[in-house]
């Protein structure tokens, strides 16, 4: 992972703290992806194996969360930080909430690749596959801005949000169709429907992360605004 | 308020700063708690004007989020604080961020109140409401559990929400029963469900607070352990 210029502190322990917790952001960051990776590889094989492995990893993933924030606290009340180091170490805090909630959809995809009945739900699959890469690559572009802490990327996943947004709302009007076309289908639509709200909130949660960014770099807490009104912020 | 017994600081302005800030999530908390009731109650009379209000006072609950978030990083960054009244400031950092979203699932019931077409769903708002007092009095009951700090509250909500799960399992049911009827009514029956799920939403949102109580009063972090494994950690 790229250096930040994390400042020069007169603690070269603090600066390790600080990369440190930023490893563990990044490792947890990496898991999360494969999780949502291997759930949509699961649902469009079917794989009921693969599907209980995801689920029993997402505790890994919770786990993540709280020893990253038990360590952002520690440094919080030990080096008491201020200006941009507090910043990053808010960010950090908040974003492995985000982080953690993106596995959750990911164990909501593997609980619907373990359905009974995949033949129940095969046709609607390929709506979803290409909803699910559109998330997948906008998770791995924040990681990667996260990563180098790039405030110009942040702005464009930031955007990307709306075509997600736009995605789901097309294969909500999909679903729908099948069923009206054949009722019997409802239940196993609805099964569908959830896992495909988890991708839209997927996007959401990458929006946030873009948010933490653009607050440790710039200072600015941008949640809630209106697209033009960061846009300005940010001149 | 009841007065917490937050320490005895050096600094009598500390001591003014922390009360005000919790001063400030009780207001929040209750404009959130008001904009659920208005929501639920708009929905029941298909008052579309009384839902512009809502989804229009939305902007407040955010900008509410965002000021006192910004003030727990000040006085982070200014009084230092370590102990209890870190974990005083963390706490409150991160209810605000789950009564936001409660103020949210507020906004997604006012939208349904303004629907076209009230008729197409007034059979199935019985269903609906019964479920919508119930996450009225979880939020009520976590917002007088966080002003007390009390933690034997907290454990009981926190409890109280698998409840309020099985009611929304209830509903989603009888939901489904609708479409499978009446294939015309899905759009409709589908609104409502975003709606039902959203209140289900309020619960979970409950719990989470229920769990920054704990963290602060007992100084750990119970997210994501199973009910068996918080009450031996309280024991």
């Amino acid at each position: 992972m790229e250096h930040l210029n994390i400042g020069k502190h007169i603690s070269g322990q603090f600066n390790a703290e600080l990369e440190a917790i930023r490893n563990n952001v990044m490792a947890m960051g990496g898991l999360v992806e494969q999780q949502l990776t291997d759930a949509l590889d699961a649902l469009q094989r079917s794989d009921s194996a693969e599907a209980a492995k995801i689920i029993e990893r997402d505790r890994r993933v919770n786990s993540m969360e709280v020893n990253i924030d038990e360590e952002c606290t520690r440094i919080i009340a030990k080096r008491q930080p201020t200006a941009s180091d507090l910043r990053l170490v808010l960010a950090i805090s908040k974003a492995v909430t985000e982080l953690e909630r993106i596995g959750d959809s990911a164990e909501r995809i593997a609980r619907l690749a373990q359905q009974q009945d995949p033949a129940g739900f095969r046709n609607m699959l390929s709506a979803l596959d290409s909803m699910g890469r559109h998330a997948q690559r906008m998770l791995h572009d924040v990681l990667d801005a996260f990563a180098r802490m790039d405030v110009d990327a942040a702005m464009r996943i930031h955007e990307e949000d709306v075509k997600l947004d736009q995605a789901y709302e097309g294969v909500v009007r999909q679903l729908m169709t099948f069923m009206m076309e054949d009722p019997r289908s409802i239940p196993n639509v609805l099964d569908v429907l959830w896992a495909v709200r988890a991708l839209e909130r997927v996007g959401d949660r990458c929006k946030n992360i873009c948010e933490q960014i653009i607050y440790y770099v710039k200072g600015k807490d941008v949640r809630h605004l209106e697209r033009s009104q960061v846009q300005d912020l940010l001149k």
